[in-house]
């Protein structure tokens, strides 16, 4: 059976952008702490779930509220009820959120959809973005933006979507608009090395 | 008096993004070279200019062709006489053509202009630039769009062409627009890490 | 009070060469993981310090064996008597030991001595190596090697080192001699971009 | 035909590091130069072979001195006539001459020797070696240093000049030894990333 060392290691290793290195370095640096800070840890990942709630409606995580079941956000009665945005993770979330550029509601996928995935509708949660679609229907929603980013796991998440919400509700795009985010000049993005694409778009989107 | 390695070693320097290590690196490579091969380099030197046009109107460089002052998209009367695209430089121009993207004119500034530029004109080449619309309003110009990098020197030289524009003709939105460059996301761009310039841009630019 | 996911984000932080961004993505990974993985985690991150062992005598650490208070290499009698190597970390102790070139024993310093150091005796756990040192004289110990990287505190911590020695032990070079690792070009170092400090070792260490 | 931009833009290609990219990056820089700097440039690539000279005995190349076909060291009586070190290229003396760590003489072999190259001698202008090694041989030398980088066509150089000097001189380690630059810890390296060839020879050059 392998060691204590080994197992943290291995469960270190699974940790996003780590390597068996790092990993190591991670159980070390564990090794040298004082067991206070060790025992803090270990509860602190015992308890993140038990006071982390999952929103029922977006999905996003964020520190519970006693007899809440909707997050902040979900609850707040004066966003755009007729904007909903889809984004891929919860930082993505954060980061629109901290811009205050949208004043809509937001669903998190959790994933993207990668080209021949088998299981498209459980990568993005597509029941669950069935069912929180029907409700927003009913208080005004009028517009679905997919907010992903620019690449081709994006676009064919895109493109997945569509044809999900064309396939469950019969709308007309005067009923519900589905829309992707813009696309353009980032900011810092140099002419020179801008591929077609971007190129194109930019000058449609010329104002 | 410093020696011709020294001299050279200078010269090479000033190249773009040539520190002195590689600089003294050309030299040696210079060095270990067929006498041929040094020769053909020189006389490639200074036969540039002789035999590259700046064309008269859009201020590119190309091969000379005889008895032509324009390059081959200046004369070329199947283009959108209506568009004038202004780049900060030939390779943006290069690179914006091979998209096959945009099918008007162009016009190269020669540089952006830096916030505090004390002689913003010349950095852009006004003059010329002016002349050129003049010419371009005769036969049918519509709009101008600033086809400049997405960033602080880009902003200000959008700024300074609008202003420009607008004390050196009476012209209303309808007789000459002049457009930006779309701002949104660029291919790649991943939405965690996205600005809130870019984020604002590419909701507005939703589609 | 802050949220358990702050909380566990900044316990992450102080991970070795974690910032905050990476340490909110760990958060976000454990929330989207399976109570079970997140119990295993802090179960293992609780036995970790109870399932190890320090070594009483190298201070590495090590899977605890039962009735054993010395490593699996303290233990082994055939090793090299003569030779103990004193290395930073548990990590440099393994990459030596993996390569197979050193077959005596060994001291885990715990870290080197940065320059203006107060605490050195700490810095290095001077105590415990002091014992360790008597114990091995008595079994043969000819020779200390002070393994420590090339840089200002490995030379530091080399010259403390042998300060400590001499003002602790009456012996002559004969009786114990103190040898640092051999400077010279690394497996891949280009002569064009070594200091004068490698040149100069490597044309010493010439053969 | 192709034109002078296509023609320079491949000299430059062919520089030392130099893409696509750039070098036509130097061509624009070039067409937006004064005539006068790129007669200046121009002149110094013309005039570089002849204001320079390539020693006659250790092939290096340095500024033209009236009356003089060998360079300031290899004229210079009072360096260390015992020592000869051979080193890929004039960087590469320049950067030990200015270390500072060596008086004796040098010889440039203008390349390291790939694995499987079918024509060595010319790659270390074995030739021009074999005949200062003999007349240095006739003023004292009595150790040759190979002095290239710790890689593998620096190894395979090494074993290449062994072989050499055995088939070509009769003599005993004695009269002329052979000897390549010690092994061991760059300055910067760390022990965690050190592999087992620089852990065994940085152990056995300890000191």
């Amino acid at each position: 059976m392998s060691s204590v060392i080994e197992q943290l290691t291995e469960s270190f290793r699974r940790f996003p952008g780590i390597g068996p290195r790092q990993a190591k370095r991670f159980v070390y640096y564990l090794l040298r702490s004082h067991n206070g800070d060790l025992e803090a840890l270990a509860r602190q990942i015992l308890d993140l779930k038990k006071s982390v709630n999952q929103c029922l409606e977006c999905r996003r995580f964020s520190p519970k509220e006693s007899g809440q079941t909707l997050c902040r956000i979900c609850r707040d009665p004066n966003r755009d009820h007729s904007l909903l945005m889809l984004v891929e993770k919860d930082i993505d979330l954060e980061n629109v959120e901290r811009s205050g550029t949208f004043g809509g509601y937001y669903f998190v996928l959790g994933g993207l959809i990668p080209v021949l995935d088998k299981n498209p509708e459980q990568s993005v949660h597509a029941r669950e973005l069935l069912d929180l679609i029907k409700k927003r229907l009913a208080s005004g929603l009028q517009e679905i933006i997919v907010g992903v980013s620019a690449n081709l796991e994006g676009d064919n998440t895109i493109e997945f979507i569509k044809n999900l919400l064309a396939s469950s509700f019969q709308l007309s795009e005067n009923e519900l608009k589905i829309s992707a985010l813009g696309r353009g000049l980032s900011t810092g993005t140099e002419l020179e090395y801008s591929d077609p694409d971007t190129l194109k778009n930019a000058l449609k989107h010329r104002e």
